[in-house]
């Protein structure tokens, strides 16, 4: 059974009561990895903690996919994919381009998601068949924009430097045919992609957890998400997200020369 | 005489009425320069106009320097610094990262500014002696952030590609000793400066509208801000910002190495 909006809106409220008190505010910074910095708050942490709780509760067979507190049923049909602070570093910098992002799975495959990001009171939610938005301008169904021609693009990634050599080579390529180009805001840029004002995001290195809600998000807003080599991505890795097929296969193109 | 937070906030929900709604709706963007992408929309120039028109009813014998629409007066002890919409790039991509920036001079000097982003809500304002702040979470005094080693700093840039070959150097030379990096953002990073949460911002190519609100904003809240020498900030180009004096001085070691 799928989940519907309403369960989804409880998930980003709880998960709005971890996080927001906690943005702006001093923060205890964990680094993940050492030698890396992968910095998570306190609040990711209580966050997924009470989505998990919320979804056993409702949907004791479904599985999680999280990034804090390890996965549960991977192999079930339906399968929840949670990142609750995507754009930690953003967060811990005071700059309200991180959401909490909750997808939702069917036998592997990404079918609803929400993007929330509670500073600025924006929610972005894919329903199965349709995108949509709620934010401090008003409601509206999400679509992407038409964009024809890549050098009309406007292309976002999180920094150029999150390329290996031979990756950023490619990213490169693509860059120099577009209108403009443009670095940061991690899950914001897909969300605004869905929107209708950003027609490329191009990244690397990317988590299932990174993903998994923004996937429907751009497919039923009528966007192109695949791996950079064409592929579903659920599984994330590299990814590239298109504003249309015309521009989805014109960065193709360029990327896979 | 210098004008009150009143005006200030008269001149920013001016402006707002001019940019907002523009704001993620289709634009005409225009090329204010042939071969750089320097987009100025309707929103910048209608907010310049009602802000210079309510300026001049006002305060006839102030001088004005604006982005859009030329100067006035700039030798006149009081001297307006207006920047409608910076971040255009930003605005263009449905990014609220943009701001109304406006700034108020003495004898040359930048001693009032504000900092207004009206889709988030958040106002920064310097009132010559003090810098405050109002938005969605409250209002606050700012101040910036005690950081007391470069390792620790947060740095944030437009972007890697905005510095010539020998500025790029010695950027990269300041990034490889902080904490963490970050690009994009324009006007709202020298805001979360102010705010505590940012301790660098390092740029070049700036304008004297980019950084006239700014200034005060940063210097009232306890930060430092001047060019690349060490000279006041007001003619802008290149700029370093800093939350303290021990992050400054470490950072100036190396961009002046």
């Amino acid at each position: 059974m799928r989940p519907d909006k309403t369960f989804f809106d409880r998930l980003a409220e709880a998960a709005k009561v971890e996080t927001l008190p906690r943005f702006r505010s001093s923060l205890d910074v964990v680094n993940k990895e050492a030698g890396g910095y992968d910095p998570v708050t306190e609040g990711d942490k209580a966050a997924e903690t009470v989505i998990r709780s919320l979804i056993e509760a409702e949907f004791p067979d479904h599985g999680i996919l999280g990034e804090e507190h390890g996965n549960v049923g991977l192999g079930r049909d339906s399968v929840w994919v949670i990142d609750p602070i995507d754009g930690t570093r953003a967060f811990i910098s005071g700059l309200p381009t991180w959401g909490t992002l909750i997808g939702f799975q069917e036998k592997g495959r990404a079918v609803m998601g929400m993007m929330d990001q509670p500073f600025t009171g924006e929610r972005y939610f894919a329903d199965g068949e349709k995108s949509w938005y709620r934010g401090p301008d008003g409601e509206r169904q999400l679509r992407t924009r038409a964009c024809s021609d890549l050098s009309d693009a406007i292309l976002y990634t999180t920094s150029p430097d999150i390329f290996q050599v031979d990756e950023r080579a490619r990213f490169d390529a693509v860059r120099a045919n577009v209108r403009l180009t443009r670095y940061g805001v991690d899950c914001y840029a897909y969300a605004l992609l869905a929107a209708g004002f950003v027609d490329l995001v191009i990244e690397t290195g990317l988590k299932p957890y990174d993903v998994g809600a923004l996937i429907p998000i751009i497919e039923q807003a009528g966007g192109v998400i695949t791996t950079w080599d064409g592929a579903r991505p659920e599984a994330a890795g590299k990814i590239i997200a298109a504003s249309s097929k015309a521009v989805y296969d014109q960065a193709m193109a360029i990327l896979q020369a």
